[in-house]
């Protein structure tokens, strides 16, 4: 990391000092200056090592720490957390689970709930059938490297898998299970995002304070031939996942 | 609206009876039954009317809330809220300003400040220069039919555009400005997405609560031949942003 940039600001930006401090330490932690679990330096070392007040050291730990980059431990300092799990799933048909496998991370599932259901109305327009036509409605909490970070509901229409709701699906994702067990492969697929407060039932499953930030991703997928074959909605913890995309043409420079 | 849909909730279903009342609202909702600014029926009424408790009916209503779907007014009820802005972003190198306007919705622009600043380490990586080399730091609010959804901060370095610092650059888009001006193009890029909780400036300067979810978005665009021409830092407002992505391949069902 270039001495030049981490301990100097520039008062003359128009940028605030606080978010000139939060910027030059999000570049000292991206360089692997501290491992996750380390402890920050103090806020009396950082005013002192950048020339700043205490107060707006305090704002820049106070914006790392909303961003979920670091956690404060009352009466002892600023920790690095653990790093956000960096999801494709807007580029990439292929699902979570394969996904997070493809960086080497490990995903388990729990079943939370499986049944047989007719169709809402919203999940029977994004597939394309009739309202209260039967779906299999499966709930599930997904664990990347041990933590819970996924929290989904997913539909599938039985008139293209048959009833489903013996199956085990928890051990494999649902994209290989439907692969398998009724040739569905997933082509493409629709995707919206949304930035949303975590309400108590996924505050409680996701291990976050209520009106913690989370993603809520409405999923659509279909097969080469343009049948929907699944849909679902995710909540995902803010403070762990970061959506990536390469958009457009030109070289990746 | 389905009849049959609209007031039956399924008691064996895994899914929660307040979530399953949840998806009811936003179906009757998108099918255009209340307008912006609309009353919804009281906690008692939808209470009789699905056959629940209004405890159920809270949670319902609560989620819309966290959701930015309704807002609730104390002793009088709930609200629809104005919908919210459809961001393609994600597959769209054009920029903020050509998006929304694309979907007929008036952009407006307040430039905050506009100086020329040495490039802090992040932005430096993003954009293939040295640290400390001189960058345009652009930090805009812009608005959306009236209201501030969109805060950021835009980095273009003066080696390829020269000191753009007392330029005009508010009125038009930074791309349109950078096209004219500059000749440089926008043909791809790559974005980061999270969702973060306000901090201090920004729910000040997007009017929302400390602490309300906002999507934080790190975008880096280059030209055709990919040189890195601009990085932004934009927080947009996630009560009223949802972002849409169209992948893989097969037809759009």
């Amino acid at each position: 990391m270039p001495v030049n940039d981490a301990h100097v600001l520039n008062r003359n930006s128009p940028v605030p000092l606080y978010y000139q401090l939060l910027e030059a330490l999000q570049a000292r932690i991206r360089a692997g200056e501290w491992r996750p679990g380390e402890m920050l330096p103090s806020e009396a070392e950082l005013g002192d090592a950048y020339d700043i007040s205490r107060t707006v050291v305090r704002q820049a730990l106070e914006g790392l720490e909303r961003a979920g980059i670091v956690y404060r431990v009352k009466g002892k300092g600023a920790f690095l957390s653990e790093r956000k799990v960096v999801a494709r799933l807007l580029q990439d048909p292929s699902g979570f689970q394969a996904n997070m496998e493809a960086q080497g991370l490990a995903v388990e599932t729990r079943v939370l709930g499986q049944a047989i259901v007719p169709a809402p109305s919203d999940v029977a327009d994004a597939l394309g059938m009739g309202v209260g036509q039967p779906v299999l409605c499966l709930e599930r909490l997904r664990f990347v490297e041990g933590e819970a970070i996924f929290l989904g509901t997913s539909y599938v229409p039985v008139a293209l898998c048959g009833d489903l709701s013996e199956s085990d699906i928890g051990e494999e994702s649902l994209n290989a299970f439907l692969r398998r067990r009724c040739g569905l492969v997933p082509a493409g697929g629709r995707r919206t995002i949304e930035s949303v407060a975590a309400g108590r039932l996924q505050a409680e499953l996701l291990h976050v304070p209520i009106g913690a930030p989370l993603f809520y991703l409405f999923a659509v997928t279909w097969t080469e031939d343009g049948r929907p074959m699944e849909c679902s909605q995710v909540w995902l913890r803010g403070d762990r996942t970061v959506f990536e995309v390469q958009l457009g043409s030109g070289v990746n420079p």
